[in-house]
Parts: C-alpha cells; sequence; structure tokens
C-alpha cells in the first residue's frame, strides 16, 4: 500500500473517465491529482493506453518534478501540471485533453465568447486563450514554460483560477482543474460542450451577441454567490 | 406510498429518457409532470446526477413553488415550470434541456426556420425564440420571469401552446411541453433534431426559402387535423 | 402462416434496420418490400415505434393501395411506395427515411454533387432533387403525387431508377430502392454518408470541383460494369 | 496452418479494428499487412462484410499481384497496396479507408494544414494531397497507377513515407501506412481526427494560421526526436 495510495486511486479513476466521457482519442490526454500538504501529484504514465492503466502505474512527483514513487517515465505534460499545482495552490487535480471543439478553438487561437447560460452556469468570462508561446520558450524547457503562459496569460487578463478553472493554450489544446478530480474532469466535458455550442452558435449567427452582463451575473451567482441555489 | 405517486414515478421515467436521447450533458436538465386537477407538479431535484435518481427523490411543489413532498431542493428551474403550468392549463408536462442545436440556435438569438416535412410534421411556425430577458426581469424573480418571457412571446406571435408545444429562450435553451411526460420529452427530441436539419439546410444553401404554405399546412394536418391519416 | 409471409418478414427486418444504422428518430422512416409478381407489397404501419414492431403487424397492400392483410393503418407514405412499384417494374423494395443530412440537402432544394469516388462507386450522377410540388398536387392525393414528382424528375433529367436508387425530394427527405430490402437499406445508409461528406466538402473547400467524367466512369465500372472486379 | 499464418491474423485484426473505430461504413475500407522478407501481403477480401470476416478469408498475394493464397478476390484496392509494398520497402501494413472528414478533404482536393500539435505529434508537414489522376492514369491500370500518384507526389513535395505515414488522394479518399498493422490503423484514425479538427479550426478562424516551426519541430522531437521523451 503506497503512501500515496489516494491521489494514486483518485488519479486512475479520473483518467478512467476521459475515454468514457469521449474526451480523448487513444492516449490524447491525461489527468493528475495533487495531495497539496505533501506538495505531491499523482499522474498518468506518459503514452500508456486507457485499457492497460491501473492504479500501480501513476506516477508519484513532487511539485520540482522529482519522481517519488512509479516505474514508468511520467505523462509528457507533467511539468505543465507540477509548475499549476506550485503556483496556484488550492488547485486539487488538473485534466489536459485534445478533445475535438475546444482543440479546434485552441488552433483557431481565439477565446470561447460567452454566448448563454449553459457557460455563465460555469465561468462569467470567456473561456480565455492564451497565445502561442514564445520560440525561446519552446526551445528551452517547453512543458514548463506552458505552465508560465498559462499563468502569466491569467494575470494579463486579470482573472484568477478560481473563477475560470479552465484555459486553452493557443495552437495546442485546453487545460481544466478543479478542487477534486471530479470538478477537473467536469470542466473537461464542460469546455467542450460549451466550445462545440459556440461553434454552432457562430455559424447560425455570425453577429451573435455575447451574453448581457445582467444575466452573466445571474447565471454565475445562481451557482456560485453567497444565496446559491442550484444543487444540493 | 405517495399521495402523488403518479406523477413522481412519470417524472422519474421521463427525466431518465433525457440521457438516453442525448439531449443532456450531466444535469443540463430537468423534466416536470403535473397533475392539472390537484394544481401540483413533480420535479427533479436540483444538481443530482441522473444515475442517482430516484422515484422518492422527486419534489412536488404546488404552482405557487410551495414544496409539498420531498426533502431535496427542487430544480433551479421550477419556478418557471410552476408558472407556465399555471397559466396554461392543459399542459401536462414540461421539459427543459440545453441540448446542443437547439441551445445554439437559442444563444444565436434566432427562431428556427420551417425548412421542411419534419419540422412541419410538428408545428406550422418557425420554432419561436423569446428574446433575452430585461435587466429588471433578470434581477427580478428570474425563473419566475423568464416563464412570464416565454408566455408573452406567445402572445407577440399570436400562437397558442397547443399547436406550438417548444419554444426557444434566447441566450439560454430550450424548453418544450405537451399534455403528458411522453409527448414532452418526445417534443424535446425532435426539436434537437429539427434544429440540426435547419442549421445543416442554412449551410448547404444560405438561401434556402421556408417551406411553402401549402405544404405547411398539409403536412400538419396529415398528423393533427380532422382527416389525420398518420399513426394508428 | 399467411400468403404473404415473405415479404411481411423481410419488411420487418428492413425496417429494424433503420435504427441501427442511425437512419431515423422514433418512427421517422419505413421500408417496404413488394413481390412484383404478385403485385403486392408489405410496409410498416404508421407511428408505430421500431421497439413495438412484429411480422405481423406489417400491412401488406396491393399496388392501388387496397389493403390485403393487416389491421393496422399503414405507412402514411404507402401510396408513394405502391406508385413507384406500379410504375418501376423490377424494383423489390423501397425505403423512406428522414436522415439528417440527406433530409438537410433536400430542405437545401439541391442535388447532391458528385464529389468523389464514394459517391461514383454508387451512382455516376449527382443524387437528383425533386423540386417541391406544385400546390395542386400537395393539396390532392398528395402521396399519390409525390410517386409521381418523382418519376417524372427522372424523366425531365434522363436518367433511370436502375442506375440512380435514390432521390431527395425537395423540401422533404429521401427516399431509396433497390432490388431487395437489403440493397435498399443500404443505399438509404450510403446516401446519408455521401451527403455527409458532400457537405463538409464545400465547407473546406467553396470551389470543389465535381469529380471528372473518366474517374466517375472509371469507378462505377469498378463496381458495375461488365468488367466489374469489386466484390465476390 | 497456412505458410503466411502471421501477415493473415495480423490482417484479419486490423481489419476488424476499423468498424470499431468509426472509420468504415460497410466495407468502404480494406487494411494490409506485407512479410517484407517473403514480399508477400494478406489483405481484405473484397465486399467481404466484417462481420463476416475470418482469418482464412485473408487473400495473400505477392508484390506483383500474383494471388498466393485465399479463394476469395482481394480488395479491389489491391493493386495500390502492391505497389507501395514493393517502392517503400520499410512498411509493414497499409490502411485504406473513406473516413468521413479525411475524405473530405480529399473532395476538397485539398492538404490539410499543420494547425496545431495533435497534428505535430504526428508530422511536421500538412497531410499532402495528391492531386486527382491524369485520364489515361485512369483508364489504364487505375489501382496501380493511384499507387504511383501517391509515390510521385511524395517525391514532388519532397517528403518521405517515414515521417508521413498518410495521404489523401484527391477526389478520392486517405492511405496510412506504417511499420505494423497496430501503427498503420493508429494512423488512420489520427489522420480522421486531424482532418475533423482542421475543418472546426477553419469554421471557428477562416485565417487561422500554420503551426509556427517551433513548435512543430518541438511536438515531433518530443515523440520521435533523438532525446524522445513520449511513451515508455
Amino acid at each position: 500500500m503506497s503512501y500515496y495510495q489516494d491521489i494514486k486511486e483518485a488519479a486512475y479513476e479520473a483518467n478512467m473517465q476521459l475515454p468514457k466521457l469521449g474526451l480523448v482519442l487513444f492516449t490524447f490526454g491525461n489527468v493528475s491529482v495533487a495531495d497539496q500538504e505533501k506538495h505531491v501529484f499523482a499522474i498518468k504514465p506518459s503514452g500508456v493506453p486507457y485499457e492497460d492503466l491501473t492504479v500501480d502505474k501513476m506516477v508519484v512527483l513532487d511539485f520540482e518534478n522529482n519522481i517519488l514513487e512509479g516505474s514508468l517515465r511520467p505523462s509528457s505534460d507533467t511539468k505543465t501540471h507540477a509548475l499549476l499545482y506550485k503556483q496556484w495552490e488550492s488547485i486539487g487535480s488538473i485534466v489536459h485533453t485534445h478533445s475535438t471543439y475546444a482543440t479546434a478553438w485552441a488552433q483557431a487561437q481565439r477565446p470561447i465568447p460567452i454566448f448563454g447560460t449553459t457557460h455563465a452556469d460555469h465561468l462569467t468570462t470567456d473561456v480565455p486563450c492564451a497565445p502561442p508561446m514564445a520560440d525561446d520558450q519552446i526551445e528551452g524547457d517547453y512543458e514548463h514554460e506552458t505552465g508560465w503562459q498559462i499563468i502569466r496569460h491569467f494575470e494579463l487578463l486579470g482573472i484568477n483560477y478560481h473563477e475560470v478553472e479552465m484555459v486553452l493554450v493557443g495552437n495546442h489544446a485546453p487545460f481544466t482543474w478543479g478542487k477534486n478530480a471530479q470538478k477537473a474532469v467536469y470542466n473537461a466535458a464542460v469546455l467542450e460542450e460549451v466550445a462545440r455550442m459556440a461553434m454552432f452558435t457562430e455559424q447560425i449567427n455570425p453577429a451573435a451577441p455575447r451574453l448581457k452582463d445582467t444575466l452573466i451575473k445571474k447565471h454565475f451567482e445562481r451557482k456560485h454567490g453567497a444565496g446559491a441555489y442550484y444543487g444540493q
């Protein structure tokens, strides 16, 4: 029984959700789960098909990318996860996928406009799209820099990771997060659906207006405000 | 055995149809079933995953939004359902979803043009799209006002809820209804398919004409007229 | 044991293929199977859900629309089937669906351009689209006139039903046929896929050219010519 | 037990993957597996439904298209496979499908632009699209000429089949290959997803730029370079 059994199990379960939710083809995705007190996280090993995954194959690392447990190589995106956990201290889980519609927006290098209440129920801004990285970032410590690219873009936009739990990385694909794995995976699926609806919305009406501010505020508070009355 | 057992069972069964028909992601939808004689309705509890639903978890309310039975909080859209039941007295069931294509039209703030007989077999007008609500409606009793927004839009268009059993709420998503749960859920699925076909129709031919009036009339009467010859 | 047992069984089996192939929502489709020697055909009863269908529920009619066997009302499209069997004497089965992409082309009132070999493997022309019917046709014997609309459009285009086993009816939806039920259902599924590919082709390249004549000829002959070498 | 048992089994298993991955409708696809030392390959018989396939039905041919084993007629695309094996000596398997999105690009006669890292993880160029063949090629030994069309297009572009394991044939459909059947089938599924994402990318942003060269290089090397760190 591993000292990190809980996060390994949570990471395993969450990774197995991705193909069930239609968010990944082959191994194009990964979930990690952190223990912010121990300063560690468990993540999917790189390139291992979902049907071959087991709890024991999860790789445990600290936030400096040192492997603490596991005999397989961790996901190639590991350094991005590590930096986000280190900088954004209340995140409990991170999901990276190449889900079709969200990735198309990332490739189009456009934030996803907030067109309706499906979107507003989850975040009150457009889904941010960090620009593609500079050449020196790419040629340097690429995945580590991907984390900084996300963090700096949030600073630039003046939004925080508690209220906006998803981002597109330009030319690449989405990352989502949450207080725990269930929420992070939920956000990945919500993002994909919001991305799909937004693409269709613009196709039906290229001049479709963004949601008005009062409605954005209302829907967000319904789920998240002090007087929230959504859910139990 | 509840005094409201029949509507609770019907509401449970109808809610469970939504994921089977591909009309909801997670908990983005709800069905209610009314007993118009008792002036009550049963509705899905808020934010409860479909796989955890049971008949006993259904919440029963009167048309003034007083909870009569059930320990869980009712759907956040409950007041919209209540008002529609109160004002439109022969409705037996209401369905609200965020189904992808219908929601895209709602976000595009456009009624769905009647392009073909698939549409005309079910209603003889475009699918109406109520405009987004005014700020004071949103900041007031939002879900109650959503009901009024729908009703007033039908009055404005001069259509009635017997003949047109579906509506888009601008920026939000669709509502459908019917004499019973089976019909209301059926309408939700038909609307989604009609929305999808109409989007593709405009993509194939941006100048696609609406269906001619004689054909609209013919197809509707085939199913609904005095000499109807569709079905058994 | 019915005198028409073979066509009733064939019609039942073929109808049950439609939902499996994703070509129908609810009851939006029907298949008939004819015995051209007996001058009769078996067809799906109107509005009966696929899960409730049985062989015994199939309705048998002659080509003048007289019911010979069956206690249920036949499909509302029955007269279209009857006329096509009567006029096109070597057809053994007819399929009518409202499959999404083919119906979108019908609603767009455009023939489907022959863009590639997937199409050319099955027919050497665009998929024809008969124009919407004249008012007097609609107000008269509508479904009977639908049959004439198809037949006259083939005459106008100078194509024959042996070589082109599918048609779109403008504003309505597709019909396909074949020497037997298997082929007619196969054609319905091929048409839907060809319709989908053609829509995407134009979206990727609005100036996409039609397939060149030599390639059309080559692919058709590969499957259908004297020296055919496709299949066993 | 056949002398070619291993390639027959591998070809059977790989062919059965195509419908599971959603890459074929009916029999619109085929996989072959070669033994480059014996100069032979096993391929799907023509027009046989996937549910009726067995290992014993696979047809074995040499690279001059002589049948060595098997009583059924081989796939109509056999000569294309044979030529590619003969000319590109390290290919172990070839897949041909009419998968929807890749075929739409082929029909649109456009290479698929490299828009993101999903694409760059697999190849560092646009997915090449060979132009439709000349009339004399079509009227001559068509499938053999299809192979030459692919090979000459790679020569023209100055790319090699080790680095680019997929191609579109204009007006027709995609071919993919790899060192073994697993890789060739994997490539067919990746191509379909890349084709889908690219179409959506252009719809979201018609001016979407191609991926910058530094990022192309980085992602490719992550998986394929000397210091590759993707996978185990």
